[in-house]
Parts: C-alpha cells; structure tokens; sequence
C-alpha cells in the first residue's frame, strides 16, 4: 500500500496542508518517502471530539464484540506482511528480526486482551444484596463493576515502533476497556504508524463500530499531543517517553478545568544488586547476563540496567573483567534518531568528564552521530549519592557500577532512589535471608523486583507490573504491560436497586456471562 | 478524660505554644474548652518523617495484625461512651442520635475493613507460573498483588465528625491497606478529634505496632494541611471539603517534585430525574421522599439532592405542591458552622435575587446566623442550561427545580453536567424503556446511580461506589466508601522468579492464607 503521509480521522484523512516533516532511516541517513502532514488545531478538535461523541456507543458494546475488534486488528496487522516489517526496520534501525517478534507480541498482546474482554470476569463485578427488612433502614441492592473512562490518547513510544506504539499495549487496553482512542504518531516512525493506523481503521470498520473509536494523529513538535491532552473529551492520556515530555504533559493534565490521569512511563535506572554470594558462586555467568541486557537493543530499553551494586570489598575482578571485556568487544550499533544518539553521546562524555567517576571500559566509537558504542563507568558509593547526574537515565548501552563502602551505604543508597521499574537482585538464597532490610526498602521503590535475572524482557502476562513510584511513571498505581493495564482506563461504577433487565450483563442476578464476582463479600 | 489540645505526634503530644483556637457550639455560639495549640511546622516534619520511618514495618505486618488494629480502635471508640457523643454533638450541633449512629457506622466500618483485611483475598493476587523450556525464551514466574503506597494524609470533614474523620473511612482503608495515616483535625471539632486520636494512639499501642502508625495535627488555617500535602514522606492524601479545599490540595500534589495521588470529594449536586410515569403513579410518595432527602442532616450532606429535573410539560402541582408544603413547615436548623451557614444564606439569596429562579417556597428563617432553612427554587431549562451558577452544589437544605422543554432539552442538560457522586431516576419500567439514552448519559457522569431511591444514605458494602468523575471527586477511579476504598492506597508490585519462601504470604505456592487469586489467568 502507499502512504500517504496524512492523519486517520475516524473515516476520513486529515488535510495535505500545513507544516510537513519525514522519517529518516538512522541506518543510511536517508530520507524516507512520503511527507507527513501535521495535524492541525481543528484536526485534533475533531478526531478528540469524534471519539467523545463514539464514546457512550462504544462503552455499550460487549466484551464479546471488544474481543473481537481486537482480534481483527492483530490480523489485519499480520496482514500488512512484509511492508510493515521493512517499514519499521527503516524507520528504527532496529533489525528485521526484532521488530518481526515485536510483531508477534503486539498482536499476541492483542489476543491476550481479546480474551480478557470476551471472558468478561476482569471487570470486577460486586452483588450486594438488598434486605427491605432490615432495621432500622431498609437495605438496599448495591452492584458495581469497573467501566471505561473515555476517550483516551494515547502517545507512541519512540523504541517500540509497534508494541508500544499505535496498536500497542495502551491502545489494546483502553479498547478492551470499551475506550475510544486518539494516537500521536512518533516523528521518527511515522510511515510504521500510518501502516498499523490503516489496519487499526480498518478493522473499526470492518467490525461495523463506529468511525470515532480511532483516529491517529501526526505532528513533529509538541503541539499536537499538547492539543490533545488538554481537549475536554480526552478523559486519560498514555505515554511513553522522557521524564521531561512525560512531566509536561502530567503537568497541562493536572492544570486543565477537569484534570485527567496521566499515565506516563518514564524514566528508570533499574539497578541490579550483586549480592556476594551470587558473586562467589557466578561471577562469569552474570557478566554475560549483565552485557546482555545492557546493550540489547543499543539500550534502548526502559528495564535497561544502568546501575549495578557492587560492595567495594568485594572481589569484582572476574565479573567486572568479563563484563568489561564483552562491553569493549560490542560492536557500536545504529540508534534509533540522531537525538537519542546526541543525547547518549553527551551522557557518555558527562561521566567521562566527572572527577568522580572511573570509565572501566568502552567499545569503539566512530564520530558517527547516528550510532552508540557500549561504555563502563565506575564510581564509589559516596559519589552516587552526593552527584545527582548519576542518578539520571542513561539511555543507550552504558552501566554505572556503584562500588559501596558498607551495607550501611548500600541501605542508604538504596532509600536515596528514586522510583524504579524494575530492581533486581543477584543473590542466593542466603545472600536474600542476609539482606531482609535491603529488601524491604527496595520493594518501596520498584514496581517489579526479580531474582537472579535481568530487567530486560518484559513478559506479556496477568501479573506483570510494568510501572513503579515516580519519576520511573506518572503513577505508580498502574502497569502498561500486562492485562492488569486495562485498569488504567477504568472506573467503578455502582447501581442501587437498578431493575435486573436493565442493568450491564455483568452485574445481572443470573449471571448470564458465568463471570467471577464478588457477591455479599463472597467469591462466587 | 481531659482534653488537652495538642497535637498526638505517634507516643508524644505536640508543643502547647503557637496558635490557639477553640471550638464553638454552633447550638449555643459559646466556645468550648479547651484551647487547641496548631501544629507548628515542625511538628508536621515530625508526624510525617515517624509515618516514613514506619511504613515499611508497618507495611510488612499481616492482615491479621491489622485487623487486630483496626478491631482495638473500634473497641476503644466505644469504649470512650457517652463523653465522645456529648462532644461531637456539641461541636456539630447534630442530634445525639444522628451522632450515635454515626459512631456505630463508624465502628462498623472499621470491623468491615478488620475482615477483609484479615480475610486477604482483596490484594488481587495474581500467579502466572513459569516455564524454563518455553521457546525461543524461558516463561519466567511472575506474582503480583497489591502492597501500601506509604504515608497517607487524610483531612477530617466538616459534616461527619466520624465517619469521614480521625478514624472514619480514609483511615480505615490506610490503615487496612498497610499505610500510617496522619491525620489533619478540623477546626470545628478538635476535642472530638482528640478523643477519637487518643483511642487511635492507644489502639496501636496495645497491639505492640509502632507509633509512627498514626498520628493527629491541629490547625485552624490552611497551614498545616499544606504543609502536610508537601512533605516529601507523604504518598496520598484523601480530603472531604469544598471544591476550592480540594483543588488547592490537588494542585499543590500535583506541583510536589514527586506528585501523589489526591482522592477528594468535593462537590456535587446530585440530580434527580422524575420521569412521567413515576410523577403519574406516585407523586405524593416522591415529595416526601424529596423533602427528608433534601433536609436531612439540614442538607449537609455530599449526596443532598440539589437538581430536580421534572419535565415542564409535566402537570407538576401534585408534587410540588406537596414537596413545597413539606418544605415551608421544616423548622430551622442549627448548621455545623457558622461559615457554612453563611455560604447557605448567600447562596440562597443568589438564587433568590436571580431573575431567572423562581422561589417556589421556604422556610421561616430567623437572622439567626448559625441556622439553616429550607428553601425550594424554580428554573427554566433553558436558564440552567445558560447560568453557570445554577450548577454549582448550594451546600444546605435547598433544592432547583429544573423543567425542561423537551426530551432533547433533557439530553442537553444531561450531557452538560458536571462530574456527581449520584444520580438518581425515579420512574417505571417503562420510564427505563423509554430514556435509554438518558441513562446512558448519566452513567457517564457519575459513580452511583439509584432507581427509585434518594441519593442520601450512603450504605457501607462491598459494591458501594461512592465516587464520580471530577468535580464530585477529584479521582472518579475510586470510591471513599466501602472495602473497596482500600485501593486507594495501594499500588501493585510484581515479583519475579522469587523464592517461595520470601514471597509474601500471599503470593507463595502453597496459598497458605487460602485466599483468592488468579493462577495462570484462572481465577483459583
């Protein structure tokens, strides 16, 4: 199919005026065919208020028609075949390989809320049953259930083209809530967004829901998604992106007359706690994880371990000379903008420049302004915690490994973080029964804790938690991987001796739908 | 026992220096001992850093030990008899019996939360096992469940000395959820608040937990609140009170270097819907209802049916006419405060001096200016529709008459409310049958509908949403009554091929606490 290179407004396309912009291939440099049309201010007024006006009809469908919308999406997507594929490589500079299994899990992740939505038992239904003759009032017959909230935008990710992206996990989410969505496209993959818009369209249509349930917007700069969050029919927003975009729009949310939750991933320095019993026992084995999951995807991850603990008594030679050695020996890879890449650049040479910090190791560079070379810094404990910059994200394939005087320091450093999205511990099963308080002080900080893994790969599943105190999200109450996503587009509502034939299926005497409910307190 | 008038900060009392003020008998306009010395801002550092510092122990206790907790403070309520009630009903001025009520609603709730504390189902577990031979990946093994947030500040409200106060709903949800609570009295019923806090504080004393669990501030401005809502160690906050209280705490929240969750419940006017076949078979019955539901509590209630839509078309004069009588022969009534008395009076002579209000009835009032009386308005919808003033909540007992033109007039006036904590429909059936997409609507702007009810009376249950989209609230997520105003304070956390042995009970193997959890997507 050709691009056109204009917004998706329900059944129409947005005008081929206005301010143009294009995908470059990070790779070669090159341009990329076709020019994308902004939205303009009345685009985004219409695609935000076409969802308003679809909003009450889609919240009214079932979970059965909700899984299937969804479904038709994922094939519609597989459909697109190779052009989608060679599109996203060429936007990203991801390889053809990653982004074909990014392929399967956002159609996976599709599947997986189709069969959330058509079970039905996710909307925690609750029965209180009435007694007219209780004294002194009489009881009533309370019943609630979790309903969508609105409208929702929802912002693509610039390192997962398509799973965080416009048929990503938010989208999935806010569809199987019964939300209508309104996406802005990322500038850097536009023609990936265009590709996956049209087949999100499409299946809106072919499902026969109306045409405001999704529209996808393009714009370069802030405008459009600013536009966006604070238009009155947007009622939540999801993002992934930087701490600073992700402030600034939880920022225009909390100011707007009716503020709107914002559910923004942000930022996360995802420790990892070597711990000295796993360090005796594999020291090797670690190095080669750690390598892994710093440089998978040049980086580009945000579970990306870019802060490893190390006692400063312990003996690191052989893990840090292994790690050390396998980080040298990575090849620099393309990132995914010249931004990215500037930014990771000026990150390495901060930690370069700073008395503080000792650089242990770093691949070669070219002066490529389009490629990350892995690097290794090292610095004492005392140094982390007084130098806020070794605090912040690093994105790209870089680790600080903090070398701690004492466990007193490492449950300092541990209570001076910041939230997290994930905090991994490298240990043995003595090393955790040693460490209780460590423990306990990290499960304040993270969404996620793991043993004796690393952060990278988020698994697709029911209790996945991928969220965490802030600044690594806006809102720590909330995961954007995972079904327990979709209550981040949802809301209680309750009926007071509501008649039976009249209420949602879900909450109805007989139970038509067989759900799981909570009923007079009772799981039934 | 003896008021003193400072603050409870964990074992100690605060400073008796600094500010002082008193509270006044709104019955009698005399002020009661004792003085109460505010909360300097020390003392706020003080009552939030010891929360801080308790949270994690307090947050690792088990459900059992919190029901424990929460069982002793319901037992040490009791236990203060009839001095509480003769305090809270002079600081009030609301019946004794309204008080004791609201004492046993208050305990009950505390024992609700002590059982499903104890009984553990409510952390939402989830298990989704592993497999190490998964290909091209290992499937690692991923629990979750919900785990406190921290710290909550929680604001005593004006018209529930109890139930929404030093040990009302907010504390009771905190507390079961695992988070110390610290708690900002109100200025009009401070020695109801010390003695409640004194049962508090001695509750987690006898049950061996630490003292930062709880702790009691004074103050009469708006200091100490803020003061409260800004240190760094607090992590939620739940607010009853105006719509210009509950904004400042929320942009001040949203404004903090790390923002927190705001659940206030601000303001609502809780429309009731009269549709034609109820007016025809039950006219007479619906005034009555209206006129206790209206006066109830001198209408000092968030559910105080302000709107009454009633179709201009409609032969009203049954209704009103009885509606109207009842009203006139209501006596008078002291209100909590003198301010809100004032704000009464000024909104009822807005309304009364509004070209476009018709005064259809009210009650003799004397100048008296700590008494409150009825009053019943009359608009167009056309008018209700154009002046903004007519949709703001007029706190006392006085209620708008709205009658609409037309079914689209209903629909317009429908879509253009704000965010209510009820909305209640009486009619038929056939009522139902005909206003579906009124009821659509209306589900969209609210947390509990009724039918054939009246919106006052909020029942403590399992189901109870006591909610609703901004201004009723400033987070429609979530309720403040009922158990499910636990997950206000919690977030979830996942952990990830952990060892058994280390999980929390919750989430180990052998479900030791036999709660309920979904287990590879079943639930189990």
């Amino acid at each position: 199919m050709t691009l056109q290179g204009t917004s998706i407004i329900g059944n129409s396309r947005g005008s081929a005026t206005g301010n143009t912009f294009c995908a470059t291939n990070p790779a070669t440099r090159e341009s990329l065919a076709v020019d994308f049309h902004a939205a303009d201010t009345a685009e985004v007024d219409r695609a935000a208020s076409l969802a308003g006006s679809t909003s009450i009809a889609f919240g009214a469908t079932s979970g059965r028609a909700r899984a299937a919308l969804l479904r038709a999406i994922a094939d519609k997507i597989e459909k697109l075949g190779d052009v989608l594929v060679e599109r996203a490589t060429a936007e990203t500079g991801l390889p053809e390989g990653r982004i074909q299994m990014e392929r399967g899990r956002t159609c996976g992740q599709l599947r997986l809320f189709a069969a959330m939505a058509e079970d039905g038992s996710w909307v925690e239904a609750r029965v209180d049953h009435g007694d007219p003759n209780r004294q002194p009032l009489p009881k009533p017959d309370v019943r609630s259930m979790l309903r969508p909230v609105g409208p929702v935008a929802v912002f693509c990710a610039s390192n997962f083209p398509l799973a965080f992206s416009v048929a990503g996990g938010d989208t999935a989410a806010a569809l199987a809530a019964g939300c209508p969505v309104v996406v802005k496209a990322h500038h850097a993959h536009p023609g990936t967004a265009e590709l996956v818009g049209t087949a999100v369209a499409a299946a809106v249509a072919s499902c026969g829901l109306p045409e405001g349930v999704f529209s996808l917007l393009f714009g370069s700069g802030r405008e459009v998604g600013s536009a966006l969050v604070i238009h009155p029919s947007i009622k939540a927003v999801g993002f992934t992106g930087s701490r600073a975009g992700g402030r600034a729009l939880m920022d225009l949310a909390a100011a707007r007359p009716e503020p709107i939750p914002v559910y923004a991933e942000m930022s996360s320095i995802n420790p990892v706690f070597i711990l000295p019993g796993a360090l005796a026992e594999r020291a090797k084995a670690i190095a080669v994880g750690l390598h892994g999951s710093v440089t998978m995807g040049v980086g580009q991850f945000c579970t990306n371990p870019g802060l490893v603990m190390l006692g400063a008594d312990l003996d690191g030679s052989e893990l840090l000379g292994e790690f050390c050695q396998l980080m040298s020996a990575s090849p620099e890879a393309t990132m995914l903008t010249g931004g990215i890449c500037q930014a990771y650049r000026d990150g390495v040479a901060g930690h370069s420049a700073n008395s503080h910090v000792r650089k242990l190791a770093a691949a070669d560079a070219t002066a490529d302004v389009f490629t990350g070379a892995a690097a290794v810094f090292e610095a004492d404990g005392d140094a982390f915690l007084s130098d806020a910059s070794l605090k912040d994200e690093l994105f790209g394939p870089a680790t600080l490994i903090v070398r701690h005087s004492s466990i007193g320091q490492l449950l300092e450093i541990a209570r001076a973080l910041e939230g997290q999205l994930t905090v991994t511990i490298q240990g043995t099963e003595a090393d955790l029964a040693e460490n209780a308080e460590l423990l306990q002080i990290l499960e304040t900080k993270t969404g996620r804790l793991l043993f004796n893994g690393f952060p990278t790969g988020v698994e697709v599943c029911h209790a996945m938690v991928h969220g965490g105190p802030y600044p690594a999200t806006s809102d720590g109450r909330s995961t954007s991987v995972g079904t327990q996503a979709v209550f981040r587009f949802t809301r209680p509502v309750c009926y007071q001796n509501w008649p039976d034939n009249l209420l949602p299926e879900e909450l109805r005497e007989a139970n038509p739908l067989g759900i799981s409910r909570l009923v007079d307190g009772v799981r039934a």
